[in-house]
């Protein structure tokens, strides 16, 4: 692992001192709130992104809306920057720490405050936990949908800040689709209310504005979410192909043909093998590729969709067409799915997970250029992903013990990130960019983009102390990293010409 | 028909000259783009809000992304305001002209660009009219899902720029849920694209920024718009209460039990006769209230859901629950509803349409705090809406030739809106703001929050010439209105603990 400092151009100077610091916060918060010694500060130093570090310079651990607006106006005055953090399980580095700034915890705003089952809402702290929100409206028949892998350990609030998807998202939709209302606190200490329990809110939408703004606009200290029914009924469908061509056509036939999956996931042949070595799920081991396709809904409708889908993934060339037989048998489906990464762990020293989005359309030539690019670089790549949304998750394995050979997997990944924008894709699906992307956005950016994204950042936060460093590039960053954006906007038809 | 001019302290100033103006516009526009004759003019001086009016200085009507590029960056140079119209249809005055200012107009803008029928999406120009990108989509067996009750004649722009809804949007979503990416000219002349044809799009989302911005932000000159495939049945049941609260009762049932109708629409008594009257749709003279609750998706689906909801809305105590007996009965049950606005206006010489929204469960306590109003300010109100999202469309009668009668319709209308906003509702749910409830936002926002706006605007139009005096009121207004902000924020459970 390597300490990387993350901040280029964008790094924030001032001259206040820790201790003085500490004094000032110490108005207002109790001693147990403030962590300032090298052994706890340590379990701060990064998020789900690891081979990313800092050791932060303060960690700030409030427990009421007040005490965050205290902290942030003092630390506004005196120009001290901060990071929020949710659960710390970020896979871009989002949540990565400042050597000069306080590390902002949440973890202790982790009350459920209200559930409201009759509207099919519940207001929450952003420390709550993802899945225990499901758990807790679960006695009126209703769930929270959107699921990231790490829905046990990952916090509302960053699933906010990083509008998380995850295998029901093509259906449900991402985390921005699933919200109500947020209440923020702005970096002068301001707390404001933003979105509404309606269907619309009038003024300008800043929702969807805040939510995926990776802690760069405001401290999220409540969120409305929205509940759904939990459906009468799930059913799975597994389909081998032959050629992973064929299973990547076969997801744009699913999805032209209006099914409306509640997942659909892909895994290639390397990621088959090492989920079955771990997890034993029954996949078929000779499969280039398989396909897991989940209808919900009523028993009527979900035995009509599994019904089309199956003869729609057969007519596409599928050699095996299997529909789970028990929930317990679709359970043992998905667990090979869920496990994949761990699997995937257990096979290589490293991984590296990208997160690139393309039209589906062009699924099956994008996933050919990876095996290409894999061969290229000698470094094996697997495939793990939502198909249904395009979402990839190419993971590339390497040995950081082996002297060069992250910086191998980061140029490779990088390659894959281009091969996205060109085909009218997105540099990122669902993980955020954090630190890990930034570079990447001008690619995706032109410079009259970002400068917008630039001027909205200074309407709420006009120091830039909030999260610097992240998620938007500085075009100072773009200029070093040599290369201003690919050519989004340029073609009248980005992704039809290309490719 | 008062003649108002919408703009108080947001007013814009400038010395330039039309003639002068003209002349630097003729370097790129054709004399058939430019209008300045009083009898040219005379047909923008307002839009479907038609009480205010103003004759607009200028008109402009480019056809290329280029002119209106041009258009902008002249303006910007010489500090001139734009107001952007589409086809007029707007209910809110989003669109009146300035006195001192261009109007430019998006009604050459009117090709469908590009059809992708694999990935469900087009992309259309801005002043395509809304039912005509559904019927160039038909072939395909897709549509384009909002559709508000002025879908014939409004343009997809103008349903961006005012984020629309319709009878489907219960199921479906507003515009903002319908679409995915944008082009715009910000106010300095610079073409930005806006969001993405992916899942998810990188940076800060300004996708739903932009949209429902009432033409503040910048000029949308290009829309990507989601299709979706046409549902292979849909059924309606009619049921009648005899008293409203019951049929409020029953709508908030109907969602709480997990079924999403495709719409669910309400009428009141006195809409019911004018409807009645007008198109013979065959409705119960006698009910106080119908509800009309449509089911679309496959047959098994629909039959399954027509079932659950007729069950429900009998055990919720409706007098009658008739499920249309063919295509052609269901279309006749519609027509009633489609007719209600213009059959109102058979039997008022003026109506006020309001548009407030509230949270389901305080339906029928709100509809009786109307009839209440309605009573105390003797004004007639008739209720027609989409009662599923809340979203109330309260008809108030008056007769603008009678000494004052305008002015209580107004006053009666905020009232409306003051008592949507304390129930923890809001001012609009699918209209917008315009000049019409620019005073309202006073009562629905906080200073910061107006402030947080304010800062967004300026991030876009540093110069504020892009629709000044529209949706968003400045400080000074809200101090003249002299009636800051009702109490939302204020309370930890504003639509728990009032009304």
């Amino acid at each position: 692992m390597s300490t990387i400092h993350p901040h280029g151009s964008e790094r924030v100077t001032h001259t206040v001192g820790k201790k003085a610091l500490i004094a000032s916060l110490r108005q207002f918060l109790p001693d147990s709130a403030i962590l300032a010694e090298t052994e706890q500060l340590r379990a701060f130093e990064c998020d789900g992104l690891s081979a990313y570090q800092c050791l932060p310079w303060l960690v700030v651990l409030p427990d009421s809306v007040e005490q965050v607006q205290q902290l942030l106006r003092v630390c506004h005055r005196l120009g001290v920057p901060v990071v929020a953090r949710g659960a710390g399980t970020g896979l871009a580095g989002g949540a990565i720490p400042l050597d000069n700034g306080v590390l902002l915890s949440m973890a202790r705003f982790n009350r459920i405050l209200h559930i409201d089952a009759a509207n099919r809402l519940a207001r929450v702290q952003p420390g709550v936990r993802n899945v225990a929100i499901s758990q807790a409206v679960a006695q009126h028949g209703l769930y929270y949908a959107p699921d990231p892998s790490s829905q046990i350990a990952c916090s509302i609030g960053g699933n906010v800040a990083e509008n998380s998807g995850g295998v029901h998202c093509l259906k449900y939709g991402l985390t921005t689709h699933n919200i109500l209302r947020l209440q923020i606190v702005t970096m002068d200490g301001e707390r404001v209310t933003i979105g509404d329990h309606g269907l619309d809110s009038p003024g300008y939408d800043l929702l969807a504005l805040l939510t995926g703004s990776e802690g760069m606009l405001g401290v999220i200290v409540e969120i409305s979410v929205k509940l759904l029914p939990i459906p009468e009924c799930a059913q799975v469908i597994l389909a081998a192909f032959n050629e992973i061509e064929l299973a990547g056509n076969a997801v744009a036939a699913i999805i032209a043909e209006g099914l409306i999956p509640a997942g659909l996931e892909m895994m290639d042949k390397a990621a088959i093998r090492a989920a079955e070595d771990f997890v034993r799920a029954g996949y078929p081991l000779d499969a280039a590729a398989i396909l897991l396709c989940e209808m919900d809904g009523t028993e009527e409708q979900v035995e009509s969709d599994i019904m089309k889908a199956s003869q729609l993934l057969q007519r596409q060339g599928a050699i095996e067409v299997r529909v789970a037989d028990s929930e317990q048998d679709r359970q043992k489906m998905w667990a090979g799915r869920k496990a994949a990464f761990p699997a995937v762990g257990r096979i290589s020293a490293d991984y590296y997970c990208m997160d690139g989005t393309i039209p589906r359309r062009y699924l099956a030539r994008v996933l050919k250029k990876i095996a290409e690019l894999s061969d290229r670089y000698a470094l094996p790549v697997v495939n793990v992903f939502h198909a249904g949304d395009g979402n990839l998750h190419p993971l590339i394995l390497y040995d950081a013990n082996n002297e060069g050979e992250m910086a191998k997997a980061e140029r490779l990944g990088g390659d894959i990130l281009r091969l996205s924008v060109e085909v009218g894709g997105t540099i990122t699906g669902e993980h955020g960019v954090g630190v890990e992307k930034i570079n990447h956005m001008c690619l995706q950016f032109k410079e009259g983009e970002l400068a917008l994204f630039h001027a909205v950042k200074l309407a709420f936060d006009e120091k830039g102390l909030l999260n610097p460093g992240k998620a938007v590039p500085s075009l100072h960053r773009c200029a070093e990293f040599g290369a201003m954006h690919v050519h989004r906007g340029e073609l009248p038809h980005p992704d039809l010409e290309r490719f």
